[in-house]
């Protein structure tokens, strides 16, 4: 694939932003053509419609996210347990920079498309279903290698953990959004971890 | 407050509906008139806008899904621990019937009010997240009754566990949502109950 030129960089950026802040439905293709500074024929040029600039904007920022929160994860070190802290920890991290940033508690940009547009938009519910799968795959990587290590216990059902550590994420995000304090996704997500192991055995002691 | 008129009621019905099975943006009060069979004056009569009819939709959710799961899993009976799973249970079938009711998988109609509008409308993000602490009373509930009967540790912070289950629930509907797929819900939800013990003792045995 060709590099993006300056412009379409320039309209994934303001739509990636503004999309952010807001909602998809808020922000239309005028107001995102005048944030980058481009003619509306020119958006054109580059985009059909504003369906095909959300595909654009959702591979940019997941790149980023990867970028900015997997690979310096990975790059840390640690037992894997302590890797997986460390990635939900960046991930409470980067919900207070972009908090500063945008001046919202803006959520997660992935869960926040995916929440309000899947049942009305097939295409990027594919895309954002691809998407969650990867983040369930880096998930699983990292229990697969916990399981491994002796951290984990050996039956644990690794793709069905990551999948509710990936429901957990999104719902903490979700709830702080909607608390509008960025400081619950950094109190909360640190509990993921007890979704990798089984209750403790209940035992009832009768009043 | 006087009980809503037939054509306040029918407005409330249909917009819950429509919004629910699209969004809040993807659907306005043209057609929410049409769908109600209410002329668009009357519906200026009723409510100063769409963002108030928001408000009662919310509300009338939120006293039908207290009637059809909150209060049915209390009825039940057993022990704390067994009604927060008969809990997620009954929410996992709720998601399946306004599946086949709607023909979408439609996440949680709060969890998706929260997240489309929370950044963009205060009122409604204030409406919402008042209702979240009421489900979170609602766990927090169970939670100190399980600690009181024996079945959870004395330490458990219940506040901060409700905080995790009530993001978990949001998570995984909003995950089922997206892979269009109701039994994703009713397969991860029962997991809910992990976030309630600390994982177990880490112990690394060296490769």
């Amino acid at each position: 694939m060709a590099p993006p030129s300056d412009t379409e960089q320039r309209l994934v950026e303001a739509a990636r932003r503004l999309w952010h802040m807001r909602s998809y439905g808020d922000v239309g293709v005028n107001e995102i053509c005048e944030a980058a500074d481009v003619r509306k024929g020119s958006f054109y040029h580059y985009f059909p419609g504003k369906h095909d600039l959300a595909i654009a904007v959702i591979d940019d920022h997941w790149r980023e996210a990867y970028e900015t929160v997997v690979l310096p994860t990975r790059a840390d070190g640690g037992t894997p347990l302590e890797q997986l802290d460390q990635l939900v920890v960046r991930i409470g991290l980067e919900i207070r920079r972009m908090t500063e940033e945008l001046g919202v508690v803006p959520g997660c940009p992935f869960g926040n498309l995916a929440v309000e547009l899947s049942t009305i938009d097939p295409q990027i519910r594919d895309r954002l279903a691809r998407l969650f799968a990867d983040q369930q795959a880096v998930l699983k990587g990292l229990l697969d290698d916990a399981v491994a290590a002796g951290e984990l216990a050996p039956e644990t059902d690794t793709a069905e953990v990551a999948g509710a550590m990936n429901a957990y994420i999104e719902g903490v995000l979700a709830l702080a959004k909607t608390a509008n304090e960025p400081g619950l996704a950094q109190e909360l997500l640190p509990l993921c971890r007890r979704l990798a192991s089984p209750p403790t055995a209940v035992e009832i002691t009768p009043a």
